[in-house]
């Protein structure tokens, strides 16, 4: 199975750009919703729950994960696949959602390797919108320099958006007063962006306002498709991760919280409505060798 | 020690008040901040996060614990006080926030039990301001019914006034436009309530802009300070508890988050900086016997 996880709701809209582009597929989704939102919490704590739910998902049978939630692919990802997956999953992966999101960002095709191709000569200024926690990571920071140096990236954490979405508060006089002061510092600047990411899964919702308060000539983009696009191409690139994925075309969905809870509350991010189960996620003890990991170099 | 529980910053506001009327007991306080807010989590998941809170602050030596919090004392106080200390711990108690705010709203002196004395006579209109979850309880209209069946009660959700102090909104259009949503159809109503409730830790600190909004005429009631001083009028009338607690006048600071996070955002709502340690909970398994009680009386 593709195990898909998010912290909350917000991960659904990411699933349904997958169930488009690769129906065929066998899909596991997770959102801990009982302990959403990551994106103000701490980096210690944002890595260990996602490490459980990612090992939840792996006992499930799910052998590549995605993780959906831009606060845990800028916090914990790294983590994961560096000490984690070679330790002890050494034969399943772990994808996260910035790296094919800066690429999309810069216009690249998908797959580009650091370090093998020559860094893009693109210039100019793109943005993204996230929570705090994924904008103090610098994780989008870090993924550009590397791939399009001469690029300038405006970063900008939209507090209170996710609860607005999570409150089902998409428009009128309040929300656009908080959408309206995260975007004045991006378009006011000397040279405003051509490219906006939303790089968090619940904004996408909030692309009606969104549309009416960003210059038409700035392009938003839509992380849900571009994920999607960009890992049926690591599929296809990667004939001996493919080939463990069965294709019955089931869709299965679990929650950290009461299922029925999160199915009422869920279906208006999938489209549909859908039956959940429930998941126990067990505490990750740190091992003591994993206690002497450098915290400054993988824990940020 | 008195141990206090919130599962956020909130309850610092409640703390504070405590330290003001009774200095001389030594107190843990405990957030379950990697897991707040609980406001809109299902029953069984606030339950169960409440729990574990509580047997953590037992296992470290308290005897009396407060739940400073609203969701969990109308969520998890119930199942707590009837099945869990009986069966585990017979000699531990356990105070919700919620019956001694009844008991100011109605205008009742401290510890009247019902049953034991007449329901008081009292009518006329008073309100709630609280989260989803604790409206959806209806805590506070069981209580009141009891105690003052002829007194109206108002119960009012406000979604994102939580988000909103977490994020240090406090005043602006944008917090005062979902201040305002809240409030119009408390105030608007043809008999406006006498006194109104701020059933939610987080809420004093929204207090400088709610009274711009709220007639000068109706009262509003500081949570943190009545349960202080009913806590205080407990304790005289329960001297087997009273005698249990040590009184050095120490304070430590638990926090399941990063304890210097948590520490640097707590700050403003103790009004002091203060050092925290980290708190790492056990989950609590249900026992057969649990799983069999009843579903709807007790975990609503």
């Amino acid at each position: 199975m593709i195990g898909v996880f998010d912290s909350g709701f917000g991960g659904l809209t990411v699933l349904n750009s997958l169930f488009e582009a690769l129906p065929a597929y066998d899909y596991l989704f997770l959102a801990d919703s009982a302990r959403a939102p990551y994106g103000a919490r701490s980096p210690d704590v944002i890595n260990d729950f996602t490490l459980e739910s990612v090992e939840w998902l792996f006992e499930q049978g799910c052998t590549t994960v995605i993780l959906a939630c831009n606060t845990s692919s800028a916090r914990a990802l790294r983590n994961i696949q560096q000490l984690h997956l070679p330790r002890h999953r050494p034969h399943h992966r772990v994808l996260g959602v910035v790296r094919p999101s800066v690429e999309a960002l810069i216009g690249l095709p998908p797959g580009t390797i650091p370090g093998e191709t020559p860094p893009s000569s693109a210039s100019g200024t793109v943005a993204v919108l996230a929570t705090e926690s994924t904008v103090t990571s610098d994780s989008y920071g870090i993924e550009l320099r590397k791939l399009a140096p001469s690029l300038t990236l405006i970063q900008q954490a939209c507090p209170l958006w996710v609860p607005l979405v999570e409150a089902g508060e998409l428009s009128g006089p309040g929300a656009e007063f908080f959408l309206q002061r995260a975007l004045t510092p991006v378009l006011e600047r000397p040279e405003p962006p051509q490219r906006i990411l939303l790089g968090c899964t619940h904004f996408p919702l909030l692309l009606p306002a969104l549309r009416r308060l960003i210059p038409p000539g700035i392009e938003i983009l839509d992380q849900g498709a571009l994920v999607a696009t960009r890992f049926a191409d690591w599929l296809a690139r990667h004939p001996e991760h493919e080939s463990k994925l069965t294709r019955h075309g089931s869709r299965r969905f679990a929650t950290t919280d009461d299922p029925a809870w999160f199915a009422a509350r869920g279906e208006r991010m999938l489209g549909h409505a859908f039956t959940a189960e429930r998941a126990r996620l067990r505490p990750i003890l740190p091992t003591p060798s994993e206690d002497h990991r450098p915290p400054n170099a993988l824990r940020r």
